[in-house]
């Protein structure tokens, strides 16, 4: 599998554009209307917010993924159409028919993505020029604009594409991803969308797509918040030329593969840009009666303050971790418990490890940490990733209206 | 029901002392070692952490409650005596050995709380010299060197008495707290001490204890970790000289209200003087299937970090409320939410309530916020206690070892 540039275009047959219509603000010049489109029908598959208040373009996405084929993804970003009642569905079935009428595909193929304020009608008039410049400007290299659209307070677009050989020929995936804070495992405040040319099934792309998600993006942690408008979208066009890839051959495993890596590289994306994260840290959880026990507690030290704010401090804190690990409600032995920070063991079987604090310390100091707990002999494992909690983090969110 | 002065010590039969003997560092002048002495053998019930983690003085305090009687509590900060192994347990057999003589109690008798960093083997040099200053401090007039010496990161003592009026006369129950931070939904790094001169049979007192905890110290949070060592204390030595107080009494129930108001009292001071904290939110909610659902709804907007932070801004953003109770796991229909700031009703059916932004800025102000938060017309309810999260949590938590 390479690293290949081009992001959501990558893909054979998709084009992508990303403009200004104002939505964030009569002022405001930044880009926040992108549009994808792929030149060919598309299977397509999506995992949406499991908050019970659901902005509506997730409840109109869900429908076309039950229905498994589509044309279109366009995103907004500074307002979510969330809490908007029945004009806002009004609002996305009027935004789709105009997508669907510049691009001439039909409008139960076009799904639309949200983000941003939550309870302000969607101000359509600029949603329909945001179509329009969309459509007029789509283009195999729009990727990085539609990636840049789809911000709101994230500092850096995310986009990825890798290619991989199947039987037959080669197959690439790529994707675009926008999310900084109320990053929740279980997906929060986040937009991710995945195009491939590779050929599949649209029950098979959904159920791919779940497996992914929960091993990614359902593995991160920012704040713990879970929004309205949480949603990954994935669209397969078949345009390789290849066979559909079929679950049990080798070509759905690297498939498979190339999917996950991307979803996971996104993932990683969204908390490294995690609102006033300075710290990048991976919580590896092992020997666990069950894979989700290691969640469980690998969640819980992902979500504890105490624990982010002493990631924060560089301070090689195991007290904090051995509480959380403590109250994940998993059961598992206190005195099998071991802890390291990076290859440094600092609580061996419950008790201190003999360790000197400066090694520790050193190893709490840079952008990246890594934390492996052990709390037995099982074979229960599970990976998180999580960032460090600032003072930054407060001011960002003690000022913006999301 | 009549506030009283007197913490701990206005029921009668109880003497109390806190010096410092530098547990919290070799330099230190703090106070804390607290000692508490019925001078007639209690009924004692007890509520620990459900960490899978404890601390030694748990295990200790958990078999002296299973018995139920109980004559002294010694308290120290700045050592939790956490992950500490065999010579944790071998400490606390130390330490209420030492009080057992000083007071000619038996051992087992003497119930041990410890607070403060983990992982650090108790000073037991120490900690005799605190307990001997404490037997010879002993007074009537002891509580508030008490309630002193069992601060950690706390700003203020906590404490408190009231005095209810039973069929034959009056008792008096009185209490101590400390918690600042790490205060979670089920009793974070927090240790509170009741004493009453009630007469009540221990087993009656461990019911009604449990759920007098339930609806205070479970229904706060200033973060959302829970310790290793959070105990609920409480001894009834009957020294007031009436009848003890048994189930389906009008008796029971005047000194289940006095005991449920202390422990409300101390939770709320707990929050009130969370790490960091700047304000104080009651959240209500209502209209809920089950009570288990409005606590789950309550419980969800009150660990919030994104709430919190609102609060801290001053921002009436009931999109973040609306968010955390629709991911806490209780279902609900969206088009039935309706949530008020203070007396001004922000969200109507799903939907913006017609309101002048300044009138909800202008209740989000003050240092008491209120929120309530309607979910349909069940009957199911719940208030929940928390505090908004500040730079200045971060600022504490990132430089402090605990």
């Amino acid at each position: 599998m390479n690293q290949i540039d081009g992001g959501t275009c990558a893909p054979k047959g998709y084009q992508a554009a990303g403009v200004a219509a104002r939505i964030k603000g009569p002022q405001s010049k930044k880009p926040d209307c992108a549009l994808l489109v792929s030149d060919a029908p598309a299977a397509v598959a999506g995992t949406f917010t499991t908050n019970v208040v659901k902005a509506a373009p997730v409840l109109w996405c869900r429908e076309i993924c039950d229905k498994g084929r589509a044309r279109a993804v366009f995103v907004n970003s500074g307002n979510a159409n969330a809490c908007t009642g029945g004009q806002g569905i009004e609002d996305v079935r009027e935004t789709a028919r105009a997508v669907a009428a510049g691009l001439h595909v039909p409008e139960d193929e076009v799904l639309i993505a949200s983000t941003g304020v939550i309870g302000v009608p969607m101000p359509m008039q600029r949603i329909r020029q945001g179509v329009e410049g969309c459509v007029a400007a789509l283009s195999p290299e729009g990727h990085g604009d539609a990636a840049r659209a789809i911000m709101t307070t994230d500092t850096t677009p995310k986009e990825t594409a890798v290619e991989i050989s199947l039987a037959q020929g080669l197959i690439r995936v790529g994707a675009m991803a926008k999310g900084a804070g109320m990053i929740a495992p279980n997906m929060a405040t986040m937009i991710c969308v995945i195009t491939t040319d590779a050929a599949i099934a649209a029950k098979d792309l959904q159920g791919l797509l779940r497996e992914c998600v929960e091993h990614s993006f359902n593995r991160i942690c920012v704040d713990n918040d879970m929004s309205t408008n949480d949603t990954v979208l994935c669209l397969a066009n078949g345009r390789a030329g290849l066979p559909a890839v079929a679950p049990g051959t080798e070509d759905f495993e690297a498939f498979a593969y190339a999917l996950r890596h991307v979803c996971r590289q996104m993932a990683q994306a969204l908390v490294r840009d995690g609102e006033g994260a300075t710290k990048f840290v991976e919580i590896r959880v092992e020997g666990a009666a069950t894979d989700e026990d290691a969640r469980l507690i690998a969640r819980s030290i992902a979500m504890s303050q105490l624990c982010k704010t002493a990631f924060h401090g560089s301070d090689p804190n195991w007290g904090r971790i051995a509480c959380a690990a403590g109250y994940a409600g998993a059961d598992f032995a206190p005195a099998r418990l071991d802890i390291w920070i990076g290859d440094l063991q600092v609580l061996h079987h419950g008790l201190p490890a003999t360790y000197e604090e400066a090694a520790a310390a050193e190893r709490m100091r840079g952008r990246e940490i890594s934390v492996r707990v052990s709390v037995g002999d099982g074979r229960g494992a599970c990976v998180y990733w999580t960032s460090d909690l600032s003072k930054d983090y407060v001011s960002i969110n003690a000022d913006y209206r999301s």
